[in-house]
């Protein structure tokens, strides 16, 4: 097999958007097609993707009928107060909707997330994580730091080392986490989140929680409930990954009264598009797709992880959310981009995570899809391991 | 008639969100039905909306299909560089793809224009304008001076009195004009944009020009003959104003590629979502629907005109656009409050200009709408002016 990707410097800015698109393990994103159909010559029908993380279920049945009259709701400016669309969210979330702050995707929210940080004060973020927050700290010259957690102890926060990291950073304004965190998939604990917190209510810290993924784990492990009593928390949420409408665009995000205002003082009006908000009003009444997302992503979780585990060259990591990640042992990088490119060449997209802080080319996030489609990745993983050792 | 407004503080903090919602004739933008529903106690089909500016021949023909299957557009991640669609637009307009920026709507595009300008550096506003570019350049803490326009002249822009004036201006960083321009409805005349921008060249100046409403008038008016030699020469474009799809969310600005990529870096992945993308390359193929739209709107709009002027009690601005500026000569406040709930309460809703810096609550904004719906509005208007003179 021809590489294609033998001579890519690994490790390069992988935020940058030239040059990127033409390098499939360097993409900084999953979900993205392109690289892979430029680079196989393949089309974009020839891939199962497994570096997105979305629903494999696809939309609910409550959204066809909505989609299908979409003109419906174009021909008019969206509301920008987004008054209906919030009172339905917040009522699903169990808030005021004064609590609600709504987003062309939780990606705009993220990027409006420094207008409450004081000027001159800085970033922490728990590592690996979803790489927008760094990118939107930094264009807002914001300085970032990085508190990277061990795969070793499954990526779990060491609540006390973290503190007294924190206790040398004076002028920290914001944390962001990840729960269940983007790649790692695991929740962070109570007791953890709990310390935490009142460490930050008390310097007056942002204490700001990625829960895209809540949904797939459980609502109830949502840190929702302590929202009333503590002002800096923010929660970011996410209504496309669930419910599979990635195109759509739209998210949320739950905080502070106060903040909320001071956040949508720097939003354009009209961010969130009408088809978005007829959605959204829908998918929050369809709490059986919920528990059918559950309890699919639940046993096909269990399958993968179960069956991966039994292979001895990766290392699989325990997931909350709809994806794993595993790691590659006795890897170099050459190995990594051979394993990465026998995917790519037989149509299946990984998500290598060489460009998130704390991993390295060795690790991959493989997104949860149908038995079918699992089946045969654990097939082609089989045989390529096979092959290798053999 | 119960006046509803009539203690209202005319020229309150008309951006601020609290407190406008429920003033109708204070809204800080045109076409939200919201408070005048909540002031009148109808429903938002009892209106007819003469206060927003979009097409009113309803979105073309193509968009029904493309809408039909919206959800086909829904269920991947949007390519985050928009190559397809901005080379699609490219080429509609006559550029190379490296000279566009897409949006969620132009106003992201507004709002990510301070990026563009040097920390220190102000900005010079042409007076009356579309809101958002002062609240875009307020919220990145850049200074804002109006340069007001003056309705005796029809609003054209004395260049010669407006460069002495930016002379005294040292730390200027970007001028922004509109052409045709909202609220007032005229174009920027070929040879004071020429000199301005050849000013603006010399001393690096980011000239602003807004075209949303370009389309409605003739694109050969626009000023995008003069983008590959002007390199500060920045075009901000809607693509659902003209096409009758605000709730969509679709713009573009042209500008220098070395912008373009400036502007980018500070936009948040994923912006565009995937029916807008679907929709937006279908739109630019559609030549027969904008020669109908200008056939259409050219032939209402001098209905409109020529039966406005036949009222003397208001005068009358000429248009290149789909809507008409007139004022209400020998007016105090109480008498354009009373004007304005006169129509509310039949269920015409008008556009207040009172929140333009250079207009007051004398002006009014008025849609070019069907011909029917024109006609009723010149029968009431006619009415009206006959009670209160007679």
């Amino acid at each position: 097999m021809k590489s294609l990707i033998n001579t890519l410097p690994l490790g390069t800015e992988l935020n940058e958007k030239e040059g990127v698109q033409n390098h499939p393990m360097l993409a900084p994103h999953g979900g993205n097609l392109t690289p892979a159909t430029l680079a196989t010559g393949l089309t974009r029908q020839d891939f199962l993707d497994f570096s997105v993380n979305i629903n494999p279920l696809g939309p609910p049945d409550c959204v066809q009928d909505i989609c299908s009259r979409s003109i419906d709701f174009l021909g008019e400016y969206p509301d920008p107060d987004y008054g209906e669309l919030k009172k339905v969210v917040a009522d699903a979330v169990g808030v005021s909707t004064d609590w609600i702050a709504m987003g062309n995707g939780s990606t705009e929210l993220i990027y409006l997330l420094p207008h409450l940080i004081a000027p001159g004060k800085e970033a922490v973020i728990v590592s690996p994580c979803f790489s927008e927050y760094e990118r939107a700290f930094r264009q807002a010259d914001i300085s970032v730091r990085h508190f990277t957690l061990d795969p070793s102890d499954n990526f779990n926060l060491p609540v006390d080392q973290f503190l007294f990291q924190l206790r040398q950073y004076p002028d920290l304004g914001g944390i962001v986490i990840g729960s269940p965190n983007n790649p790692t998939g695991n929740l962070l604990a109570e007791d953890a989140f709990r310390t935490l917190s009142v460490y930050c209510e008390k310097r007056g810290i942002f204490l700001i929680v990625d829960e895209t993924f809540i949904d797939f784990a459980s609502p109830q492990r949502s840190f929702i409930k302590h929202i009333a009593t503590a002002r800096h928390l923010i929660l970011i949420r996410s209504m496309t990954k669930f419910y599979s409408l990635p195109g759509l665009r739209l998210g949320f995000a739950i905080m502070n009264p106060e903040s909320v205002r001071k956040l949508e003082a720097h939003q354009p009006p009209w961010s969130v598009n009408g088809l978005a908000k007829a959605i959204g009003m829908a998918l929050v009444m369809d709490k059986k797709y919920c528990e059918q997302t559950r309890y699919f992503i639940q046993r096909e979780k269990n399958f993968l992880y179960e069956n991966l585990q039994k292979i001895s060259a990766i290392e699989v990591f325990p997931s909350d959310a709809n994806f794993i990640l595993f790691r590659l042992l006795a890897e170099n990088e050459d190995k990594a981009k051979h394993f990465f490119e026998a995917f790519l060449f037989q149509g299946i997209v990984l998500r290598n995570c060489a460009n998130f802080v704390g991993l390295d080319h060795s690790f991959f996030r493989l997104a949860v899809r149908s038995r079918k489609d699992n089946r045969l990745f654990l097939s082609k993983a089989g045989k390529y391991f096979h092959s290798i050792s053999g």
